[in-house]
C-alpha cells in the first residue's frame, strides 16, 4: 500500500477507490470545485440529509420547499448579492493566473488580510512573489469578482439569470405564501435542501470549497419580541464547549455551559439561537462527528454581518484543514424580509392580534365642506381625502395634490381627539437561520470515521460510520457460493430489502477478505450463512467495530436489524 | 367558489392555495418555465422520488450517483448537445416575440410541422399571421436555438459551462469508475435523480414544460448479445395496453399483451426494454396514476433517434393536455459510450471472459536483428517494435517512424502463423435507458387524484392520493382544544412521528371543517380524540375515501398506521 501524507489523503484514496467521491468529469480532465458522489457517497449523503430532515421537518415541523436553482435578477438585487457578493481578486502579471487577493496576502504572512480593502491589498502585494509562479509581481490591480454564476433565460438573452448562491432566498421570496400556509401565525419555519453555487476564484480544498455544493437551510420566522423557543426544555440542559466573544478576546479555552446558562449569562443572545446551537451539536454527533472535534465559535462583532444580532459557527477539526466552518446559526433580524419588501413592494408583515384590544388616541380631521366647497370646487373631495392623514400646522394643513401646493386654512376643518379600539399590529418577523454545508458534513463524516486497527492478526482499514449513515447496512455472506448457501443468503437479502434495509450479497473470495471489504466501506453488520444454517436456519451476525459475532435464527435478525440501525437496540448476546 | 374551465384550473387553484405548487418568484412577477414546490408539493415529490428509488435502487440494485448540474464543454460536445440540441425558432417582425417555428406552424393548422426543415418552415410561415400578435408577418428567418443554458466557470470567463440538459451524461462520463465499482461485470446499472435544464423558447404548459425540472434516469449497461433480463419472470405475465408501430400504422386501438407475448411476438425489441416498460407501469400506478389513463406508445421509425433500436413512451392522459409523454424507455445501443470514447480517448469497454479460451490463428512477425542491425543501426529496436502490429506487403513492411518512411525488406523478418489462446474480448456495452420526468409525474398525480363528491350532505373536494404518496399521512384532531384532549392528541402526534409518520395536529374549527381541510390535501387518515378517549385511550380512525370510522386503542392505531400506509394492511373493522 502506498504511503499517504495525512488522513485527508488516506480518506480520499479510499473514497475514490470504493465509490464514495470521484473527481467530476475525470475523463475530460476535471475542473476544480466540482465533485461526483459515487454509489456509496450518494447513499451516505442521502442518509445524512434524511437525518437532518428528521430533526427539522419531523421534529420541528418546518416544512421543506423546493425552489429553482436559477433565479431572476430582482431576487439577488434585493438580497444584496448582485451588489456585494464578491471576493477581491488580482491577476499575476507574469503567469496570468487569477488569485484571491486575501488568500495570497495570507500566504505571504500578512496578518488580517481578510479584512483589508482593495487599496490596502494592492499595497501589501506590491513587489511580492506570486504564490502561483513565484516571480516578483510589481504593481497588481485588485478588483471585485462577483461569485454568482450568471446565465440567460429565454432566447435572445431576454432575461439575466443567476445560479442561486444560497437556498435561503427561496424562503424569503415565498414568505407571503408560507405565511398563508401556516394560517397567518408566528412562529413558523421552512427549510430547503438543495444545490447552491459560488464561482470560487481558485478552489483548492476538495469537498471543503466547492463551486457547486449542497446546502440545508432553515429559516424560522419569529416575533421580534418573542425569542423564547416554545420547546426550549428539550435542550435547556444540553451542555457543550462554547468559544464566546469573551473567550476569544482573552484567548481562553472554550467553556462548557448548558444552553440555559448560556442564555441566562448573555453568552448566546436568545433561546432560539441557543436551541439551534444545541440541536446542531445533536445532529453532528448523530451523523458521526467525533464530539472531541466539534466546537461552537461566536462571530466577533467585526466579523458578523452588520444586521445580525448574534451568530455562531459550528466548526469541526480536520487533520488537513484545521477547524472548518460547517454550520452557521444566526439571528438575522428582519434584514432579509425588509430588503425584499423594499424591492418587491410586498409588505412581508404578519398581523399580530393583541390579547385584548388596545384603546388609543386618534386624531380625526373632520372637513367642513360648507367652507371648503366655494374655495376648492371640484377638488374639494380630493382635498378632504388627503387631509385625513395629514398633520395640521398652526396656519392650517399643507398638502400637495397632483403637484399643486395647497393650504387648507383652520376654519375649514375641526380636529377631534377620539379613543379607538386597535386589535393588533403589523409586525415584520425576525429570522433565525441555521445553515448547513452538506458536502463539508459528508467530508467530516468520512474523515472522523476513518480508522486503522488490527483484525485477525492483520492491519485493517475500517470506516466507523454510525449505523444510521452507513451506505450498506448489512452484507450477507454465504460461506460458499453453492449447496444452497447462496440461495438462502439471497433470500435473507430480499427479506431485509423488504424492511427497507440496504443489504448486499457478496460471495466472492475468502470470508476474511469479504469482511475486510465491508469494513472498509463501513458496513456495520455482516450476516454469515454456513452449513449449519441449512439445518436450523441460524446464521451469525457480526458487528463491524467489536468484530463480535452472535448466532441466532435469521428471521430474528431480520427483525432486530432495523432497530439496531435506528439505535433503538444495542448489539449484544441477548438482543434477540 | 369560482367556476373553473377544466380540471387543470381546479387542480392548480387548489395546488397554489394549499401549498403544493407556486409560481416561482411570484413577488417579482415570475418567469415562465420555473415553479416552486410548496410544503405539501415538495413532500409529495419526495415521496414519489423515494418510491422510484425503491424500485430502481433497492429492488434492481442500481446504485444512485450524484453529479454536478454544471458541466464542462467536452461532455456536451461528445453527447451531441452542443451540435444538435436545438429547436427551430423565429422572431415575429412586428411584435419581436420569439416563437418556436414548429409550434407556430402547428397552431396555423399545418400538418407534420414537427419534422420540417428550417427552409420548409420559413416557406409555410411566410405571409401568415403571428400567433402572438395576430399581424401578418411577411418573410421570417427560421434559425436554430440551442436549448442549453450556458454559464462561465472561474474568473475571466476561463471556461465555458453548461447546465446539464439531462442527468444521463453523468453515468456515461463515470462509466469507467462505475465498472470498477461493480467489479468489472455486466450487467450493471446506475441512476440519478436531480435537476436538469432546458432553455425552452416560450414554455406555456405549467408543470409539463419547465426550464428547470427534475429527472430520474437509469442507465443499465448490458452485453450487446445478452438482452434477456435476469429477473424477467417478475414481469413476464404483466399485461398492459400497447400501441406498437403496427397499431399506430393501422390507426388501431392499443392491444393488451403480456410482456412475454410482446417480446416473443416482436412487438417489444427485447426483455430488457419490456421489463422496464412493465416496471414503469407498476411505478406509475403505485404513485397513483389512473390505470385507465396510461398507455405505452412505441416510437415510429422516423421519430426514433437513429441509433436506438427500440423506444417506448409511457403517456398519461390529462384533461387539459391530452396524452402527455411521462417516461421514455429506450435501447440506445452503444451510441453514448462510443461518443464519449471518441472524444475522451477512454476505451469504455468491458473485458468479457469466454466460458473457455478460444484458439485463434495469430500471425507473428519475428524480426531478424542480424539483418536489420546493419541497415537500421540505432533505430533497429524501434523498427522491430513497430513491425509487430504491421501488415506485410509483397515487397516488405511499410512503416512510418517519426515521420520517416521506412521499408523493411522481406529477408529481414519471418512470418509465423501460430495458434494462441484468447481468453475473452473487450466489449462496449449497450445501454437501456428508462428516463422519467418527475414534475410531469407530480402534475399527473395531482390531476388524477382530484375528485369532487358529497360528504355529510355537502360537496367536498378530495385529493384521492395513494396513502404512500400523501404529504400528510395522518391528522390528529382533538374534538375540543381543551380538557386534556389537546394533550392526548399531541402525544399521539409525537408517537406517530417517532414511527416516521408525517402527522399533523389540528384543533382549529368545527370537526367537519377540519375533515374537509384534510380531504382537500389528500390526508388518508384522521384520528379523532374525544371525551371517551380520556377514559379508555380509544380514538376513532377515519378513512378519507370511504369516510368510514373504526374505533380502537390509540396504541394499536399507532402500530397499524405504518402498515396501512405501506399497503400491507387494508383499512377495515378488523385490521387491529
Amino acid at each position: 500500500m502506498a504511503e499517504y501524507e495525512d488522513t485527508f489523503e488516506k480518506v480520499m484514496e479510499l473514497a475514490k477507490r470504493r465509490g464514495f467521491v470521484w473527481p467530476s468529469s475525470e475523463i475530460y480532465g476535471s475542473v476544480a470545485g466540482f465533485i461526483d458522489y459515487g454509489p456509496l457517497g450518494a447513499m451516505l449523503k442521502r442518509r445524512i440529509e434524511n437525518i437532518w430532515r428528521h430533526f427539522y421537518v419531523v421534529q420541528e415541523g418546518y416544512y421543506e420547499i423546493e425552489c429553482p436553482t436559477v433565479g431572476i435578477e430582482p431576487i439577488y438585487v434585493a438580497s444584496g448579492h448582485v451588489g456585494g457578493f464578491s471576493d477581491k481578486m488580482f491577476q499575476c502579471p507574469n503567469c496570468r493566473e487569477y488569485l484571491r487577493a486575501d488568500h495570497a496576502a495570507e500566504a505571504l504572512g500578512i496578518p488580517h488580510a481578510g479584512t483589508m480593502s482593495k487599496e490596502e491589498l494592492k499595497e501589501v502585494l506590491k513587489g511580492k512573489e506570486c504564490p502561483a509562479c513565484g516571480k516578483k509581481m510589481g504593481d497588481v490591480e485588485v478588483f471585485d469578482f462577483n461569485l454568482m454564476f450568471t446565465t440567460s433565460i429565454g432566447p435572445g438573452g431576454q432575461r439575466k439569470g443567476y445560479l442561486r448562491p444560497e437556498t435561503a432566498q427561496g424562503m424569503f421570496v415565498d414568505f407571503g405564501r408560507l405565511l398563508r400556509f401556516y394560517r397567518d401565525h408566528l412562529p413558523f419555519g421552512a427549510v430547503q435542501i438543495g444545490k447552491s453555487y459560488r464561482n470560487e476564484i481558485s478552489p483548492r480544498q476538495g469537498m471543503i470549497r466547492l463551486r457547486e455544493f449542497t446546502q440545508a437551510e432553515a429559516e424560522i420566522f419569529v416575533h421580534p419580541n418573542e425569542k423564547d423557543h416554545p420547546q426550549f426544555s428539550r435542550y435547556a440542559n444540553y451542555a457543550m464547549p462554547l468559544c464566546g466573544i469573551a473567550q476569544q478576546e482573552k484567548d481562553a479555552p472554550a467553556i462548557v455551559k448548558t444552553m440555559r446558562e448560556a442564555v441566562d449569562e448573555g453568552i448566546i443572545a436568545n433561546e432560539y439561537v441557543a436551541y439551534y446551537v444545541a440541536m446542531t451539536h445533536d445532529i453532528l454527533t448523530t451523523v458521526g462527528f467525533n464530539p472531541d472535534k466539534i466546537r461552537f465559535r461566536q462571530h466577533m462583532p467585526d466579523e458578523r454581518a452588520h444586521y445580525a444580532t448574534d451568530c455562531w459557527d459550528a466548526e469541526a477539526f480536520s487533520d488537513r484543514f484545521g477547524w472548518v466552518e460547517i454550520v452557521g446559526i444566526a439571528d438575522r433580524t428582519n434584514y432579509d424580509l425588509k430588503a425584499h419588501s423594499r424591492v418587491s413592494g410586498e409588505k412581508n408583515t404578519v398581523f399580530v392580534q393583541y390579547s385584548e384590544p388596545k384603546k388609543v388616541h386618534h386624531k380625526a380631521i373632520i372637513p367642513n365642506f360648507g367652507k371648503m366647497g366655494p374655495v376648492f370646487r371640484g377638488k374639494a373631495k380630493a382635498v378632504a381625502e388627503a387631509m385625513t392623514t395629514a398633520e395640521p400646522a398652526e396656519d392650517g394643513i399643507h398638502l400637495k395634490l397632483d403637484g399643486e401646493e395647497i393650504l387648507v386654512s383652520p376654519e375649514m376643518y375641526t380636529v377631534k381627539d377620539e379613543m379607538v379600539d386597535v386589535f393588533g399590529e403589523d409586525v415584520m418577523p425576525h429570522v433565525i437561520e441555521p445553515s448547513y454545508g452538506i458536502d463539508r458534513i459528508c467530508y467530516m463524516v468520512l474523515e472522523h470515521a476513518y480508522a486503522e486497527d488490527n483484525a485477525d492478526g492483520e492491519k485493517r482499514t475500517v470506516m466507523r460510520f454510525k449505523p444510521g449513515v452507513a451506505p450498506i447496512q448489512v452484507a450477507v455472506l454465504p460461506l460458499m457460493a453453492r449447496d444452497g448457501l447462496d440461495t438462502l443468503a439471497k433470500k435473507i437479502v430480499e427479506e431485509l430489502q423488504d424492511e427497507g434495509i440496504q443489504a448486499e450479497y457478496d460471495d466472492a473470495g475468502a470470508i476474511g477478505r469479504r469482511y475486510r471489504r465491508q469494513d472498509e466501506v463501513g458496513t456495520p453488520y455482516c450476516i454469515t450463512v454456513d452449513y449449519d444454517s441449512l439445518e436450523n436456519m441460524t446464521v451469525t451476525l457480526r458487528e463491524r467495530d467489536s468484530m463480535k459475532q452472535v448466532r441466532g435464527r435469521y428471521e430474528d435478525f431480520v427483525n432486530v436489524i432495523p432497530r439496531l440501525i435506528k439505535g433503538k437496540v444495542e448489539f449484544s448476546e441477548n438482543m434477540l
